[in-house]
């Protein structure tokens, strides 16, 4: 193992409401919102990532819930007593409204990540430094690393480097990514971002997610991303009740997260679908989006015909265009 | 990352039959065996273990399927042409008739497997090498290392490495690793039986059986157990579907194990319960036997009370013992 530079204490952001809102399309209840809160807190989980903060007039989103278009007072009202966990937001390049984000001391967010494809880095650390300049901690998370030239992410990179971004994030998208691929990507962002603080986001389609995020912390990534049980777009994300007994720190205490599996996450469960599956493993290693299995997968008569799925997914052939 | 000694190439052990028969108590039907070893010789697996070789009259097993007292004449009317993928079976310490076990020439099966504990060793030792001068491979595979001391466990080792045994394995029955205590065994085993090739057993409770059985390969580890959607007992193994693309060898043919999941496997999983849970989780993380959890899973009003068994698991409390 090569030596780990500059490492600080790992520390974990849950994204339960944020990405598992990508399956059930933030219809989580206010109790279940705030018993999150309430139990990541007790357990020691340092940041909560609470939705997106992307604007209804840049992005048409049909019975979203609230957590899709986060409103400051809302949050206020469903968290009136914020504990020690701090809150996060993210907001996506092109569907954020910048006047909608007040300075920090107005507002209960204390992070703002701003993601995006790696053509749109200069628009990400345009908004990053403005969330910057309003007081806030920033991430820039470039997604879909599995699809980006190593050249092309260098110079974004360096670019990062010079923006007042505080962290920036590996993000492992389609869940296609080995813990081997793991520890190149941290040594190159390592390398050509020495200034920033690094974070890895991971998916389970190949159950590595835990492994994969295990894989960052050994060359020193700090910023852990996990949701409650797992629940996220597709085969969901690295279990927060997974890493933080992994990352044995006695800040953490597991027993309050079992309690809201207990109480909420299975009935959740038992209404919507993420996890493992045979179309979203196979997603994760041709290294495509899951919308395909998705869709897949919400198709009673097409949920389970994987070998369609394989060849469908392998195939070298398309159909002519006809004019 | 270390230098790798004495690497030759992985092989996969798909022991869907033997381990996942601890979850239905071996009712797999003709059809399903010959379907697996079909798909998987096709597939470029190596070896299929078809079930324990152990024998009914040392072990009381009601109601169990062929699988679970194997007999030759019946595999061969299973699977009467052998491709190219070889046959194993398990046998345990006290429950396995030498008597049983012809010449290699006169039977279908072409490894042995020996499972013990730690204590056992020299009994299996003994049985290994009575296995292999009637023609077999032989491995010996020492369960439940999570619980051994290390002292014991180089002692049992350097035993091993005098026998005639191919093959020393790393189990994890508990699901309990993570990938850098695999890293450490694996060193250990190398060291102190260097002229054996080595295996790894993995399981799935905490999402890891791949990951380490990535990590075991690293550190020169070749002989790889797995099982087909995850098959095996509580939270299961390492994926044989996840593995074999993970190995990039040309040899494996993803898509045959794929028709083997959508015509078997999903039916039986919707009867069996096996893979990730968090009663499992638990088992893993405190490294115990995952019997108490699987009596949980199975009753109806105790399989989400997962704060109970929390509390229960982590208890340092006993009932007083009244005379």
């Amino acid at each position: 193992m090569k030596e780990l530079e500059k490492r600080t204490e790992p520390v974990i952001l849950d994204c339960t409401i944020r990405d598992g809102g990508l399956v059930n399309n933030w219809d989580f209840s206010p109790d279940f919102v705030r018993d999150l809160y309430r139990a990541l807190d007790a357990a020691g989980v340092e940041y909560m990532e609470i939705g997106y903060k992307n604007s209804p007039k840049l992005l048409k989103a049909d019975g979203a819930g609230p957590w899709r278009f986060l409103d400051d007072a809302y949050i206020r009202e469903i968290i009136p007593n914020k504990g020690r966990t701090k809150l996060s937001a993210l907001v996506d390049i092109g569907r954020v409204d910048e006047n909608d984000i007040l300075p920090r001391e107005e507002s209960p967010l204390d992070l703002i990540r701003v993601a995006c494809y790696i053509n749109d880095v200069a628009k990400a650390v345009e908004l990053v430094n403005l969330f910057s300049s309003l007081g806030y901690e920033t991430s820039l998370n470039i997604m879909a690393l599995s699809r980006v030239l190593e050249s092309e992410l260098t110079e974004a990179l360096e670019e990062i480097e010079r923006s007042r971004a505080d962290i920036v994030y590996i993000v492992d998208s389609f869940g296609s990514f080995y813990p081997h691929n793991i520890g190149y990507l941290a040594g190159l962002f390592r390398r050509h971002a020495p200034g920033k603080t690094l974070g890895v986001h991971t998916h389970n389609n190949m159950q590595l997610a835990l492994a994969n995020t295990l894989e960052a912390v050994r060359h020193g990534v700090t910023f852990l991303d996990a949701s409650v049980f797992g629940m996220g777009r597709a085969a969901g994300n690295c279990h927060t009740e997974l890493l933080a007994p992994a990352l044995r720190n006695k800040r953490y205490n597991l027993r309050p997260i079992l309690e809201m599996i207990e109480k909420h996450m299975v009935n959740v469960r038992k209404e919507w679908e993420w996890g493992y599956t045979i179309p979203y493993a196979l997603s994760g290693l041709f290294n495509e989006h899951p919308r395909m299995a998705m869709a897949m997968r919400s198709s009673p008569a097409e949920r389970d015909r994987y070998v369609a799925f394989y060849d469908r997914i392998t195939s070298v052939e398309t159909a002519p265009a006809k004019a």
